[in-house]
């Protein structure tokens, strides 16, 4: 028997990291845009890795995708139109389109071998992303929102880490842009980053989303495969707060087929520790 | 420049783990009990490693020490007597001593030359090991408690992993033990491993608890150098509710000078997602 074994190793600048055994490397290739790989690993199934950058993995998926979807989809009273900026694996798409309001989810995606490539290899994800009410606009995020004026109900902004292809989605243009793009009572949560991670990146972002939105709070959940196994998303608005409101219908279907969200969850997520207060100033 | 570096990796059985750029080794040896080894890293600062599986890092370890001390602490309303079993590291001992109310801290750990380490070499972890409040008890938990009858306010199981030493930690009879050992309006917590790990280890010392405790809440916290990077504590009496009682006055003190607690994370902890509840049957 042999001792060998190969791992999937991802260590931040700190040095420190997770480490995946790894089966097979199932997919690699260069897109226009980012190296992507496919890895199939004993712990966690399938794994998408974008520029050697965990995206997600089936067995952990459902806590980010589950947690920037369903938070901002049950605080708005009637969530019609959506707009998601990245989230290519088609993970976001699948949660937001169990809400029976919804009409139209626009993916915004700047790298369409990335769609290509979870509709084949991570069917569990990618399920819902041929689905007759998404509209697929494969280009880039920051040019496609400056054309939209009043469009959304809710925006996601489920991107890479603000470096390579996502760089643009941490500007205050951007920010600006999306803050247009809202209808009234409109929502935008914008995947935040580890509290446990880079201080100088979430502080820089926190700092630009105040300039633009005179509502911004995060809110935290566990996320094993993501730096510090603890991820935040800021939700932005002109007009909405938070906890202002709770579709207690919705809230109920979702939850009976969720494996995280429940109202319980939903209102304690808003809870921060004091260093990350600190950190947010908020 | 040389490419080579020294790391420490923790898999699991699973085929997941942490992975630390390491600077050096600090110490080395092997006790009675097990072998203990400090770590000095540039991402966590100095680390304390017990046969092989991290226990307490300088960076992270308030985020436990926080979580397993105030919550039981501040929902009892006149902590005085208190017995930690395990936690010779000295970080829980630290926290429970910002009680005013603490007249006494039983500790009660297995291997003294973990104690006399982490004074040494995690000063910021083990710097009230020698209050005059704290009674070292250098010996076996599970033979010191079966001596103690109604004699503690709180009780808390700072234990590692139910292997090794402690195994003897996850029993009925050891919870039996304990229960008898609590006074009136008695708390004991005990760690209680990572939701998103060992599955059947969880599932089994929460069916022993639930045997022994007529309340049994699980509350979860983030922990990034532990397994998932999310882990969880078992919240037992005979006669409290979690969070029937919050002492406002010691929950303000204890918050101006903590990293992690604050009201809201009190509240907040005992939110589960729905795939615990369901694994936990609670």
């Amino acid at each position: 028997m042999s001792n060998s074994e190969i791992r999937y190793t991802e260590m931040s600048e700190q040095g420190m990291g997770i480490s995946v055994q790894v089966n097979s490397t199932v997919f690699h290739d260069e897109s226009d845009f980012q190296t992507i790989d496919i890895i199939d690993t004993p712990a966690l199934g399938k794994m998408l890795i974008l520029d050697g950058l965990v995206m997600t993995s089936d067995k952990d998926e459902f806590l980010y995708h589950e947690m920037i979807s369903h938070i901002p989809m049950i605080t708005h009273k009637n969530p019609k139109q959506v707009l998601i900026i990245g989230g290519g694996d088609g993970g976001t798409v699948r949660e937001v389109l169990r809400h029976k309001t919804v009409e139209r989810v626009v993916l915004c995606e700047i790298d369409g071998m990335v769609v290509d490539v979870c509709k084949k290899y991570l069917p569990n994800i990618g399920c819902e992303l041929d689905n007759p009410k998404v509209e697929k606009q494969i280009r880039d995020g920051v040019e496609y929102i400056s054309t939209q004026k009043n469009q959304f109900d809710v925006i996601l902004i489920d991107s890479t880490d603000p470096l390579g292809p996502g760089v643009g989605l941490f500007t205050e243009d951007f920010y600006n842009n999306v803050k247009a793009a809202l209808k009234e009572g409109g929502i935008m949560v914008a995947q935040s980053e580890s509290p446990f991670a880079d201080e100088k990146e979430i502080k820089l972002m926190y700092a630009l989303l105040k300039k633009v939105f005179p509502i911004v709070k995060p809110y935290v959940g566990p996320m094993p495969t993501y730096p510090g196994g603890y991820w935040s998303w800021a939700f932005c608005s002109k007009d909405v707060e938070p906890l202002s409101y709770i579709d207690e219908n919705r809230a109920k279907e979702i939850t009976e087929n969720s494996k995280l969200y429940n109202l319980d969850i939903h209102k304690a997520c808003f809870a921060l520790p004091n260093f990350v207060k600190k950190m947010l100033g908020v």
